[in-house]
């Protein structure tokens, strides 16, 4: 026991590469749980558009940027705002057009840049998808009080910031 | 809403519903930080593992799980460890098989199953990649202090957690 508490003394003035070591080792742990958490929730909304809307989640990035541009987005804006891996933006352009959600519009005085916007339907339709997606989400993410999504919200800011140093 | 409210139980009854809405807004938040910030670490990652190591996410997941499993995988087990939407596993095989870092064989008693496994050279190009990936996550994770990253894990297991209950 004495000898315990002695290493424990020791350890707690020296242990600097120790704890370091541990540190890494947790936040690799976190990493790989954010990792799977967020696949699980994504493959969730996945079914859950699939299911109720017979849509996909590019599908759905691609009407919420639009929502948040009433004058319209350009094509190259709309390909950033993708997920990443999930390509195609003109197939999924193409489909909305026909089922009448979105149009694509000239760009006045540019003859080869195309706005995309939502149509009145488009806007409707795409409502009734975000209140239910905020409905799946709050369902997901159901473990966390309010106190607790917000304080991760914002602690979580500091990996983002990363972000803004470089640009993207 | 009042159908929501007896989902919600317990919480439900004690939580005016303006502070539910706001809960399910905070949580709305909570996730689309989460998925900036694993998409801003993961692009971070491929980006280390391109300039380091010349080499890609999917090609570190493949050899993450072979070095997970000394005896190798098979192929239909290991698409199942590869991250979503990126797919060419046969590809990503070939290529380590001709660097030299995985080889194939045949199972004992199953002319059509092939094991793929991890080469001694492979397991050493493996060990360097990991320590650096942990280190990579160290620096992008910094900001959390061993207890938050800790805590943080803890936390959001019971997100993952409803995965057990899908089996996937």
């Amino acid at each position: 026991m004495a000898q315990r508490d002695t290493d424990k003394g020791t350890a707690a003035r020296t242990i600097p590469a120790a704890a370091q070591a541990s540190a890494s080792k947790e936040r690799l742990r976190l990493w790989l749980r954010l990792l799977k958490s967020t696949r699980r929730v994504e493959s969730q909304l996945r079914e859950n558009l699939r299911i109720e809307f017979n849509s996909t989640l590019p599908r759905f990035d691609v009407l919420a940027a639009l929502a948040r541009y009433q004058d319209g987005l350009k094509m190259s804006a709309l390909s950033g705002v993708l997920r990443v891996s999930n390509g195609n933006v003109t197939g999924i352009v193409d489909r909305l057009t026909q089922e009448g959600l979105v149009v694509r519009m000239q760009v006045p005085g540019d003859r080869r840049a195309m706005l995309v916007r939502l149509t009145d339907k488009g806007r409707e339709v795409f409502a009734a998808q975000a209140e239910a997606h905020e409905r799946w989400i709050d369902d997901l993410l159901g473990g966390f009080t309010l106190e607790e999504a917000r304080s991760f919200s914002d602690r979580f800011e500091t990996i983002t910031n990363l972000d803004e140093e470089g640009g993207q």
